[in-house]
């Protein structure tokens, strides 16, 4: 029995609130259970140094947490001076999961700068933040290319991400704190729409796992990805994509 | 006429939502129309090096505002590796305005850290900070001291802000945006539930003001700020103050 | 009395000497009293990115204190690596104060940069940057324009600053340092040769202050700024400013 | 045909020099092919703050590139004044490796840290930063501890890396630098002696991978630490671990 | 002819204004003709960590330049957020000077630390900073030790400092801005009262120079020397020294 | 008796090994004794702002430790986030005596970059950087300009460097660590191929040191520099240079 009463195999409640941010391209603040994460699009004519003259596009993210997003105070990165290591994975990650269901040369010259920022905090905030990213890239994208239906637009398929892990021996969907911080293990899963797998990470914290303890989370979060991209599409009205 | 709508001496919807955030020891998400800050308060056991043993406590308090609270992005501070003038400028207001309520002997050897978010901007983002954080302060020094109501604890006195202008040559209460931009002059006061001036700050942004210019933004403040206590207190349920 | 013998609306001993600097294109060795800060203005070709183009010209201030200007040594901000957030809000007060009475567009295309560092201090530091803060700013525009008599050229007028608090109860002009941290509340006045008001930044350090004591700290500060500005004109030998 | 000439199953040659490093208490130069890694460790007697009279002992690591380890001359990290995402990705990455095979409580309160710099870079320096890192590891512990054999000591069990890609289609192991750039797909692995999996890090970089594709780089990531791990024995001349 | 009118062995117009600063504990305004450099002393409490316990003392330097004591504009260190390599040069140099005639254990678990900043630049600041902290560092000693007589307390000789330089071919001492930027060569010479050499920095600028010519500048830099230490001790009223 | 049982004037062996690092254009592992350095030069298309359309090119330097190559470790620069005075110093040093022995006319507009980057310490660091520097200069030159011979090509000469002191009252050349930590004084002399004198820097560490001895140390350092030269000829295979 896990400390939600949830089973293995569910999610927490999902709330995606596209358009929640009123100056943004896009945006959507995305709660899974306790857990909400604001996200928006920005649209920037610039693109990096490094790319200018390529005729494609560049998506990058970064990731907050508000110091009292979380159970003890963190300390103001911006007052420490640097953003940690943990921040810079992050960021890294959800650039990462974004840009590859985009067609950056169909996306044109352009950046599409996302802002996850965490309001609160229950663990699974990345997971949240690309769940919650897919939507506002989408408006983003909606807004200067005119039309962003995954397949037929710059955006190639939908993204969305899940942390599954090992507690008790058992392996269980999207950890919320409690659960993530008595964990032997734990892995988040990027996968697409079509399944595709974009990005996995996963961790022993306490004892090395087995293969078959790895295609036991796989699984889980092939089943939870499903109904994040389900409710993606519930969000923004979308009907079947290609 | 205001680009609002509003008479000069109307304030924009006030809104103070105290309990906003589920782990800090206080919070208030205070939203002046479009602005909208969250502001928290953090209970610490040390105070600063300099007052170690004096018996008395500290109140400190930190600013930011997400990248996309903005009309066009602001980069974030974090990123930067420091935190601009502006920003500290706010937070030192911010601090200096809630130690002018507090008795520091009375609240006893710990710090309490106010942090302001803004998570939407449309002008005004201090005076709603300062005005939030009385609440987040009050809740927080009820949890650690038992009563908290202002004169009976540590708590000597409400503590709200204002910004007033002059916009075509008229005097106006809560400058918005818009306003805010065109405005010839503008101050922000803090004020004290008893009347007393804590802080004045007015700057002309085009051409000097006259004496008599500054007494009616004065008097603007005054009236505007009895009707944010007077929220303050609704929101927390507090009948009269002492 | 007062613990430097003064009357309650006496300045301490004005001294300004125009051209104290071999180097820089204008400048200005300003003392109130000990506190002795050195103004500096050098005219550079380049204004900030953002006005590039506008055909606008820009002023802006640093301020820096030596490390043992100050009665216990102050950590030197280029070894700590930043500057504080004090240094900070007055450098951008120098700034804002000589721009409100600059017309920029008449200055045209350029950038003025005004370095106030303080040799010695005893309270009111920034009120003595300002005061010689215009003469270094008048004798760079007179180099670079020709003419620099205030309200015929890109000067439209002279500022000076004072700052005035209440200790013991008592109203007094040009705090010391000594007035400085016994004051139960400060406030620092930019005001123009006119009588304009440029800035006001009023404090409560202790107890909250009521209107009728702020009036009676504004007519101090004019009664002294008409001192400063006269001082001023002896200073660069000016006549009647029109 | 890969561009090195190997089957799509083989390592590059892998030569590990244990106390390489004259003044370090442990130490190994990690050579897979081209890629070159100096893996030191030292043992400190201060564990970090957070970890102080816990009783245990904490193993954390730092990782650098030469400016001209790499094709074209990479920026020290000492003159930007930070490391880079990735850096930081790397060296959390080798600390929580190290670590999952070290029983801290047998460690003792002491902290021992690694650097792993890389002198050439062709591919996998961070695989082979934790596959040397370990026979540091094993030297600094024996030194501290008197024996380091792997299941008799603080190290309970030995722990390596490897990359594996999918290029042109084809799983293949242990990628070098002209492979990495071309690969739509790559993992880093890090399993122990015993098979367990302490880390996997996968990674689509331009297509999504499939499930089987991804069981393929799981197998051969299998067969190559098994060989990685006998190279370690030999390397300390130590005989079958229990 | 050098362009000031010297004859190649000739100083500029040395002054050593002791206790030029109010608050210091030991000060001096050391004037190499327009170089001009405040020196100040500040005794503090505590030694540098690694040295606590040893009942030695220590004796540290920071340097700085005002912005605009140059001819073009310096940009202020506190600004870029660190000091430049020549500002770190140059306040180790000046430390070690200092350091080379003080008796640290005579001295006593104390640090002295002297600020050197530069008002006005002409060449040879650090020249000037060091004759200058010498007479700040005696007057502090003297203050915390009662008698401070070089050869009889923590202080046991003189030193002071000059540089010296080949321009178009003639070995000259003291060279200001203008020769300093046509030289050839230069070096700075940092010697005791009774003639011993504390430091040499030569550096040829353009050409390699010979023996001979850096005897004859050795030779120059011993003559002004002398004259520089006979100004210190009539700058303070000091008689012979053992 | 030497320590290491060297005569006073005998340098330790010495080792340049050309083209040590594969992608750099030019590199040597310069190694004096247990000190071992790797220096590597790289090609660069732009100069540095100030001195583009000049014409001229120019030579920088960048040094750094592995944190291990020192008896203790040595916490790294980019942790800490800034490269310190020492550091600092010595890059200074490098780039000038390279420079020292280059045409930056002939060299034309473009930069070489040299980093040198201490593996191993043991006394000495400084001048085997400035020695093998030397080596991988001449090779970058000869990739880009064709030809290298010192004196024929934009390298108008050798340098290299050594370090020389007073142990125990002796006059010794080529100091290891044992005996720079005992030294009175020491000094680094870099000196060119035809013995004119690039830099000299000399301290005293203990007790000021005489104008003989500092002769003594002089005179070493041209029987070592000597010896230096002949093996960077032989390294690289150079006849008799004009």
């Amino acid at each position: 029995m896990r400390p939600s009463g949830r089973s293995p195999d569910s999610l927490r409640p999902i709330r995606l609130e596209p358009g929640y941010a009123r100056h943004a391209e896009g945006s959507c603040l995305a709660c899974f259970g306790d857990t909400h994460v604001l996200c928006t699009a920005t649209v920037e004519e610039r693109v990096p140094s490094w790319m200018r003259g390529s005729g494609k596009g560049w998506i990058t993210a970064e990731y907050g947490m508000l110091p009292r997003s979380t159970h003890t105070r963190t300390e103001r990165e911006a007052t420490r001076g640097r953003q940690s290591g943990r921040t810079q994975e992050i960021q890294r990650l959800i650039g990462r999961s974004l840009r590859a269901v985009t067609d950056l040369k169909a996306l044109g010259e352009m950046q599409i700068r996302l802002d996850c920022d965490v309001l609160q905090a229950d663990g699974g905030t990345r997971t949240a933040a690309i769940t919650g990213s897919w939507i506002a890239l989408q408006q983003a994208i909606a807004r200067v290319r005119g039309s962003a239906l995954p397949g037929r637009s710059a955006l190639t398929d939908h993204v969305a991400a899940v942390s599954c892990g090992l507690v008790d021996g058992v392996a269980v969907l999207d950890l919320d704190y409690a659960e993530d911080s008595a964990a032997q293990a734990d892995a988040n899963f990027v996968l697409t729409g079509r399944g595709g797998i974009v990005e996995i990470q996963g961790t022993a914290e306490t004892t090395p796992f087995s293969t078959d303890q790895f295609q036991a989370l796989l699984g889980l979060a092939q089943h939870g990805i499903t109904q994040l991209i389900a409710a993606q599409k519930e969000a923004l009205g979308l009907g079947e994509t290609p």
